[in-house]
């Protein structure tokens, strides 16, 4: 019943509340009309921040929030098999939280132009709700979230959705999560300023745009899920598509792979052997360090960064923005040195669409491995014969990321209240027939309705495989 | 397919390779053949094991195996919330593994007498293969493993039925797991001595005793699934069960659980959400430290122990057993101070028995808490009154003992591997009409079925929960 209702506003491609070019408007006035000043400072400038003294840990003083730390990896995965790298420790989980309610029979997701520190255009479109448990019992004395009160004082008149406990990427942040809620509420809800309704159909309609939807958007929408194949949800399908004429070949077969329960090349308990398999295989150790016994990263007035200009680095920002609970702070935030690529490769088996999948070893994981993108080097150098190590997949992406194999293609931000300007190319590139079925052993073909499964449970897809799958239309 | 093979095992309630009366012949005549002696020691006494000199850690000269640490534990969880234990380190994972093949159309599995020093009557039945990493990659330098290589290199004659990662107790391991795994074959396999053939009925009837079936059998065969409701599973039962007459009321329950999937008090997204709440709202934080920095416990010449005799102990034993890859060596192992208590209360709602789960925090845990029984008190003292703090369900649990509303009721043991003679009472209590609906937070109703699938996954039913199914039969 709750899965039709997600089909139904997947299918419903513009909105009742606002029309998309409205939308498009409405954000645009946003970012006009909010003042957002954002400058990077020294670490001495940070206000009730501070290197701590044993540890030299980067932490609030109120010990809560996040803090930036030292840690040291062993593995027995892949070429690297020691290093260290300051991570963002956060043990506290939060809410991305969306609350719907359907209008004219259609679901519609209640959505905040929100402007994070980090953001590259200051205003995207985040969930309802997006606050760390530091955040909702303010720890900061500011006014608490707006809506809050729906997800922690549940009442009768509102339903559950969706209710997950999903990861960060586990490159930067040491096994983080947050609780990703949808819930459906029948009350009348004010629409408070920066808020909006959208159709999930919206949603995936701006998921095509560059920088629109947020990650906290993205990853909550990832979950949802569409059911199994039914007479119902078909015809459902047919009744709404025949309007809509343009590229329909790859969106519907995006819809069968979504909701097709019965033919995959591998079956679930093969793929769970599998990454079985390779839990049992692969070891990872992480110990924590003092953050200046990091080896081969400097910390100086204005960052932490690597000795060689690699990966990312650890700045201190000062920032001002108007339409926050508090509106003027200091804080660090994370800097790649360079764009990131992700991208999933498609192809059918049996007539419906698999995904190429990567389990991934990443140091701050909770539980070893997690599924990822068939190509995913976040902060590597990926232009051709520059990485350090060989990438699977990687020429073949490179290759044809100009073709009309590729089917979606935008740049898409990472999270604006940890990462600065961050932005990473997305690809979903369908391979046709021309692909080697050899695959290492730790790739896998995998249909969307079999990852919508993995989903529901804690740390099987990663935060970017989780985000590419967000932004799959069906129409 | 696979999974009707299952369910016809575990309706053969004889087998066709040994009777139930010739298999008990065979484990009383195994238990008088083998030579065993155990004796407790002094610490000074260990060979190749020892105190390390900085942490006080009892550790293998090797490195490997496992190692026994000290943790400082902080939670929000309950009522304790510091304290420090010592716990059990072994960080790699182990096989716990059965080789199956079937005989006259029916699937057997090959099990094995099996003596570990800590078992309470030296021989239980256990898996094909139990092996830890430190066992199969040979640190000891003994013979490899009794059928590795069936697991190690597998080939196209056998076929995988079930790989799973499983966790084992979280109060005394530091987030172990082993790979539960069951392999088909249709290869000729030599008997060697100490092995023999099985069904899964046989199984579960010698499950019936106490300490006859080993808790590394019990883990493995509770991730056994039967499936969904179909015609083809209910005219197989239909077929079967009117030879057996006797208490088949409860058994076929039992079976309706095991493989209904549309009758449920909660749905399964309810479920997921019930314990995202709970990971959410609960924090566990564990840290590592010195052995001799614990409060509370002592370290003798023979013993670690708490310093109101609370709990368990670590003591050091001499082992002499002649069917081992090495037939003498030392090693710590635990010994509970008392005995402990394991019951699920289960009862009908449309028509189909649900389980009343708890969601326990237990320090071992890696992701917070996972699923137990309605009553797990392990190492407490579960006589009336005596406990530290209240265990919701013990009163009723303790009333009912010794009515008939037990359906099942045995002693149990630990894995003797680890623990000194360790056994728990193990009941089933069907609560019928007569039971209240209000239930503390961490409780949920939930059927066999919806069971069996949190199984496959990582970290969801504990040790206890799932010693307990795998002891339901059918028939």
């Amino acid at each position: 019943m709750i899965k039709i209702d997600f089909v139904k506003s997947a299918l419903t491609k513009d909105g009742f509340y606002l029309k998309n070019d409205q939308i498009l408007k409405w954000l645009y006035d946003r970012r006009n009309t909010i003042k957002v000043n954002i400058q990077k400072i020294k670490f001495s400038e940070l206000v009730n921040w501070g290197f701590e003294k044993e540890t030299h840990n980067l932490v609030h003083s109120s010990g809560k929030f996040f803090s930036i730390e030292g840690i040291k990896v062993n593995t027995n995965w892949g070429s690297a098999l020691e290093w260290t790298q300051p991570i963002i420790n956060q043990p506290e989980i939060g809410y991305l939280g969306i609350l719907t309610k359907k209008i004219d029979g259609v679901l519609h997701f209640l959505m905040q132009a929100k402007i994070e520190p980090g953001n590259i255009n200051y205003v995207q479109l985040s969930p309802t709700l997006q606050a760390t448990k530091s955040n909702y019992t303010q720890v900061h004395k500011g006014n608490p979230p707006n809506y809050l009160e729906y997800f922690r004082n549940r009442t009768s008149s509102s339903v559950v959705l969706l209710d997950q406990l999903q990861s960060e990427q586990g490159a930067r942040f040491l096994r983080k999560r947050n609780r990703n809620i949808i819930l459906e509420t029948n009350e009348e809800i004010e629409i408070k300023e920066d808020f909006c309704w959208l159709t999930l159909g919206q949603i995936h309609h701006f998921l095509g745009y560059d920088n629109v939807i947020n990650m906290d958007t993205r990853t909550v929408i990832s979950g949802i899920p569409f059911g199994n194949y039914s007479r119902d949800t078909i015809n459902l399908y047919e009744a709404i598509t025949p309007m809509h004429s343009q590229d329909l070949e790859f969106s519907s077969g995006m819809f069968l792979s979504a909701i097709e329960n019965d033919n995959h090349k591998y079956s679930f308990e093969e793929i769970i052997s599998w990454i079985t398999e390779l839990k049992s295989k692969y070891e990872l150790t992480v110990d924590r360090i003092p953050i200046n016994e990091l080896k081969d990263w400097n910390i100086s007035e204005t960052k932490i960064s690597h000795k060689d200009g690699k990966y990312f680095n650890i700045i201190p920002v000062h920032a001002e923005i108007e339409n926050r609970e508090v509106s003027a702070w200091t804080q660090p935030l994370v800097e790649s040195v360079q764009e990131g690529i992700i991208a999933f490769v498609v192809k059918k088996f049996k007539g419906v669409f698999h995904f190429l999948v990567q389990a991934k070893l990443e140091a701050g994981n909770l539980d070893i491995i997690e599924l990822a993108p068939t190509v995913q080097c976040l902060t590597g150098n990926y232009r051709k014969g520059m990485n350090e190590y060989e990438v699977p997949f990687l020429d073949y992406v490179l290759e044809n990321m100009d073709s009309d194999k590729v089917k979606y293609n935008t740049y898409q931000s990472e999270e604006g209240g940890r990462f600065y300007r961050e932005q990473n190319k997305n690809l979903i590139i369908d391979a046709g027939d021309d692909f080697s079925e050899d695959l290492p052993e730790n790739y896998c073909w995998i249909t969307l309705n079999q990852l919508k499964t993995f989903i529901q449970f804690n740390n099987y897809l990663n935060i970017q495989a989780r985000s590419l799958i967000s932004a799959i239309k069906f129409i």
